[in-house]
C-alpha cells in the first residue's frame, strides 16, 4: 500500500492529510494545544499513533511534507515570526522523531497552497496571497519560484500601514500583516473600539449589519489589500492572483472590496488582472504538501536556478 | 560587414548604438527635438543619414532594436506615458520608414538595460531598477521575464506617495515616480522652496553643501527607495538589485542612502540582499538592445510562458 502525508503548519491550526489507496482523512489539531519548540513532536505523535490504530504500516508510508509558514531553503525555514521559531532542520527534526524512514521534505505554507491551486488551472502566471494568522504568499511561473532565501511572496511584511503602525511579530512595524491578516483586522477594529474586541468573523458579519467601526475596518482592509495587490502586479504581472486562507472564506464581498481599489491604484496595463477567490478549502496546503511528496518530480521548485 | 543597430528611446534623450567589425559608434539625440509622434521617423531618418554617409550599405544592417520606456508585447509597446505615445506598433513603422529591410525588434528598456548588465554577471536573479525621467525596472530569473501583459518591472508606478501626492503621467497620483524619477526629485524639491527650481544634479549638488531644502529633498528619495526596493525584495527576492538611469550617476550617496532606509523597512530573510550601482554608462539600454539583436536565440525573453 502507498500512503502519504501532508502536514500545514499554521500560527492557529495544524491541517494534516493522510491519503492512501483505501481511504482520505482530514485533520486539524490546534497549534496552541502544543509548546513553540515541541510542534514537530506532536505532529509526529499524531502520525505514529495514527497509523498504529489503522491498517497501513510504517513501510506504507511513501513521503512526509511539512508545510510551515516562513522562508524553506533546502528543507530547512529561516523562521516562522508566527510560530516563534527561528531556524529549524526540520526534515532533520523529523527523521528523529520517526520510528520509521521515509522520504520528508520541508515546504513553504503559501506554495504548498499554491502548488495545490495551480493543478488543473489555465493560467500560466499565478501569485497566490493567504489571509490567515499571518499573511504568506507565492508565485508560479512555468515552476514555483523560490527566490534566492526563500523569500518570494512574503507579502505580510510589506510596509504599508503608518495610521496604526503595529509592531509586527519579525520586528518591524506596519508591516501588511498588522492590519490584514485575521489578528491584524481584529487589531484594527479593537483600535477603534477603545479595546472591545470581536473576532475576525464577528467584524466581517458586524460589517454586514452596517456596524460603523466594522465597516470602517473592513474598507481599510480592501484598500491596504488592494493597493499591495496593485504593487504585486507591477513587480510580477501575474495572470491572476488568488486569494487564500482563513479570511478568503469571508465571501464575496472580499474580492469585491479588493477589486475596487485594486483597480482605483493599478496601472492601466495591469488594471484588468483577475482577483478570484481559492477554489480549494481551508486544506489546501496539507493538500498541496501532499501532492508535492507524491509527485516531487513534476513540482519544479526553483530555487536560485 | 555585420552591422546592428541599438536604440533607446528615453523621456530626455535618445541613444544610439552603430556597431560593425569596422566601428563602434555612440549617438545622442534630444528627444524635445521630435514631437511625440515624428519620434521613429527622427530615429530612422538619422540611421538612413548615418548609412548614407558610411561605407556601411543597407544590406550590412543585420538587426535594429528599438527599447522603448513602456510595457511590450509582442513588438507592440502599448503606452509609454512619458512619450505621449499611446499603443505604437514600432517594428510596422520602422519597416514602413526604413527604405531596406532587415530584422527588426521592439523591447522595453529597462529589459534592454538589464539585458547589458547581466553579461558576465554570476547572479542569477536580478532586479534593475532605472531611475531616469520616469523609473523603470526589470527581472531576471534564468531570462527577462516580461509577465502577462510586459508590466513585470514597472515599478514606477508603484503606490508609494500620500506626502506631495503629485499627478502621474500615467493618470494615478502617489506613483514612485512622481517623486524619485529625475523630474520627481525635482518636483518635490520645488515644492518645498515654493517654487524656486534646481535641476537634479544641482540638487544632488546642494546637498552635499548641506543645503536644508536639498538635504530634506534627498533623504526623502532615500526613503521612499528603500522602501520600494523592500516591497519587491519581499515579493522577487533577487540575489542583487542594480540602480541605473541617469540619477544612478549621482554616486556612491545613492546607494548608500538607499541602502539605511532598506534596512530599516527588511524582512530579516531579505536584508542581505546586494545593492549595486551599474556597471555600465547611460548607454546600456541602447547596447542591451543592440545585443538583444545580436544574440536573439540566446536572449530568453519569457512572456506568458
Amino acid at each position: 500500500m502507498n500512503c502519504s502525508i501532508g502536514v500545514d503548519i499554521g500560527g492557529t491550526n495544524i491541517k494534516i492529510i493522510i491519503k492512501s489507496e483505501l481511504e482520505y482523512k482530514r485533520y486539524s489539531l490546534k497549534t496552541s494545544d502544543f509548546k513553540s519548540g515541541l510542534i514537530l513532536d506532536g505532529v509526529s505523535e499524531f502520525i505514529i499513533d495514527y497509523i498504529s490504530n489503522s491498517i497501513i504500516e510504517f513501510v506504507d508510508i511513501k513521503s512526509i511534507v511539512i508545510a510551515v509558514p516562513g522562508p524553506v531553503v533546502d528543507n530547512v525555514v529561516l523562521f516562522c515570526v508566527n510560530l516563534s521559531w527561528g531556524k529549524v532542520r526540520v526534515v532533520d527534526r523529523m527523521k528523529e522523531l520517526l520510528p520509521f524512514t521515509t522520504n520528508i521534505f520541508c515546504v513553504n505554507d503559501a506554495n504548498a497552497c499554491l502548488y495545490s491551486e495551480i493543478m488543473g488551472m489555465e493560467e500560466k502566471c499565478v501569485v497566490l496571497l493567504t489571509l490567515g494568522t499571518g499573511i504568506g504568499g507565492a508565485y508560479y511561473n512555468d515552476g514555483i519560484i523560490e527566490g534566492s532565501t526563500g523569500s518570494v511572496g512574503e507579502f505580510g511584511h510589506i510596509n504599508i500601514d503608518s495610521k496604526y503602525n503595529f509592531k509586527c511579530n519579525c520586528g518591524l512595524s506596519g508591516c501588511l500583516e498588522t492590519v490584514a491578516s485575521a489578528t491584524g483586522i481584529e487589531a484594527v477594529y479593537k483600535s477603534k473600539t477603545n479595546g472591545f474586541c470581536l473576532s475576525c468573523e464577528e467584524i466581517f458579519s458586524a460589517a454586514l449589519l452596517l456596524e460603523k467601526n466594522a465597516l470602517e475596518t473592513i474598507e481599510e482592509l480592501y484598500e491596504n489589500l488592494g493597493k499591495v495587490l496593485s504593487m504585486i502586479a507591477l513587480t510580477l504581472n501575474p495572470d491572476v492572483f488568488i486569494i487564500a486562507g482563513g479570511v478568503s472564506s469571508a465571501g464575496s464581498c472580499l474580492i469585491d472590496g479588493i477589486k475596487k481599489y485594486y483597480e482605483k491604484y493599478s496601472f492601466n496595463s495591469v488594471r484588468d488582472t483577475k482577483i478570484i477567490k481559492t477554489s480549494l478549502g481551508s486544506y489546501s496546503g496539507a493538500i498541496g504538501a501532499m501532492l508535492y511528496g507524491e509527485k516531487k518530480r513534476k513540482c519544479i521548485i526553483k530555487s536560485k536556478i
